[in-house]
């Protein structure tokens, strides 16, 4: 995948849109997994523990351990999600491996949806979106980025605007998957939560950008530990790619991401992050495959969430 | 400053907490401006801009800026706000230039508030908080940062505890500066805005952390630019510093802040970033100072911010 020039039409160049390469990318593969890359030191197989505590050395095994992943998941899956906290929490060091994961990723024909849910004022959001978004003008070469809401459409058409231009795209946060994300979220307004309003206007900035595929360069995350609320979100955003987080650890099965899903199998990608990369530490896998097999942990558990919502879902006439 | 462990009582080390922290450091400078670090490519002096285009050469160049720029304000103001945007913007480079600019900044004495506007659910919320505001166990090692509410109490816990535990701070979005965050921050729920029910969250946040300095370690941010919602905001959150946005360059003046201070000058710093740290090559110090004397005008504008503060606020009590 990645952010290619596709064929030059009469010298112009035509960039493939990001809900076109998603579509793509999820009908090659036949399923709309997206594997979270979330390293946690304390978690990783033991033959990838750090020799020592330096921010260096764990940044090294977090590239490495998530390079392994990649291995495995890369002829699989249509996409991975880094998750930004944690290459942060190990300072300048992470970050350079989150650089090494990105580009690695897509390298290995992964489109990459980086997860660090930002935002800010109109011309700082615009540094962000050029840093992110901007396809090959961009150092991070992202091509999907989750945003937050809260600082409303000026924030957020920097975001889409350079999206658009450079053929990737954007997840807006409508309804996050943590027990407590309800607080603020589920607040009535006019008759409908907070959600509901973000996501009337995901739609609106996806409706904005739709090409070919049926579907804008605006998504909206939607998590899969509120089955009832994807199915209105599904209905309320149909130009909209949803990205359900919470499948396998946070609880969710592949029967309550169902409603996230368009008859024909699209629309929505499902994130599962600990219950595939930490799969050799689980009950399931954790006697047949231990630490030392920890690659075919990973290999079965995604093999294992393929069937789940292949059978569960629409995304079984993929 | 810096988090320093302070006197040991009977043993136990005490740290200082962020809200006597930044108290004192504002009763020292005997001012509330807060200098923003936001680095751009094209508004730079001419002395400084980059000799190539080479993101570690511009990288380099920001470094240089930001630490020119705090030689001349160290003196004066009692912190830095670096933006993260325009350093993330020059990729893996731009974070170590980000790192370097945080540390000299600790090294001079001014607190440091990263505007990063994170968040994430909650163990991932966790990441970040240790990352940035664990103190001497966290590579950043901010004084504060900046944290978007959207994901409820659940994901500001995390950033609170740490910050609580590490004598650091957070500022969550409460109402932006920017023309069009009212799009959800004003939406109506039971007859007051949401940014209402965030500021009433906040303000129990801060309850629950309150230390002898009169104010807990969660603040927020509140828009220079909505004046009469200052007054209120400063209402509603007794025990919560207020980071107020959006003075100079965003339209508002001394007077519109003003609602933002208790009566002793305490409770709220202002935050200029364009409007001090590109000062020459605004109308009123370019043809004084210019490019080549641009740390002057630095400095001519600082005092200026600090004049117009003392006079129209509070802040002349201080």
């Amino acid at each position: 995948m990645g952010i290619v020039p596709g064929k030059t039409l009469g010298g112009k160049i035509i960039l493939k849109t990001f809900s076109s390469r998603l579509t793509a990318a999820v009908r090659r593969c036949g399923n709309p997994v997206v594997v979270g890359l979330d390293p946690r030191r304390e978690r990783l197989p033991a033959p990838l523990q750090p020799a020592s505590e330096d921010q260096v050395t764990l940044a090294d095994s977090y590239r490495d351990f998530c390079q392994a992943v990649i291995d495995v998941v890369a002829p699989l899956v249509p996409a991975v999600k880094p998750q930004s906290a944690f290459f942060e929490q190990l300072g300048p060091a992470g970050l350079d491996a989150l650089a090494q994961t990105i580009h690695y990723a897509r390298e290995k024909e992964l489109l990459v949806i980086l997860d660090g849910k930002r935002n800010d004022i109109g011309s700082t959001a615009m540094a962000y979106a050029q840093g992110y978004l901007a396809g090959p003008a961009s150092p991070w070469q992202a091509d999907a980025l989750t945003v937050s809401p809260y600082l409303g459409d000026e924030s957020l058409q920097p975001f889409l605007q350079t999206a658009v231009a450079s053929g990737t795209g954007i997840f807006v946060l409508v309804k996050t998957s943590n027990p407590g994300g309800g607080m603020f979220q589920d607040l009535e307004v006019h008759d409908l939560p907070l959600y509901h309003h973000v996501a009337k206007h995901v739609e609106s900035l996806a409706a904005q950008s739709v090409d070919a595929s049926g579907y804008g360069a605006a998504g909206a995350v939607v998590g899969a530990t509120y089955p009832e609320q994807l199915t209105e979100m599904r209905r309320v955003m149909p130009h909209s790619w949803i990205l359900v987080p919470g499948f396998g650890s946070q609880g969710a099965t592949a029967r309550d991401v169902a409603g996230a899903f368009a008859p024909d199998g699209l629309g929505a990608v499902v994130n599962s992050s600990r219950g595939i990369i930490f799969a050799h530490s689980l009950p399931e896998y954790r006697d047949q495959f231990g630490d030392q097999r920890w690659q075919q942990a990973v290999e079965a558990a995604t093999r294992q969430m393929i069937e789940e919502l292949r059978s569960a879902t629409s995304a079984g006439r993929l």
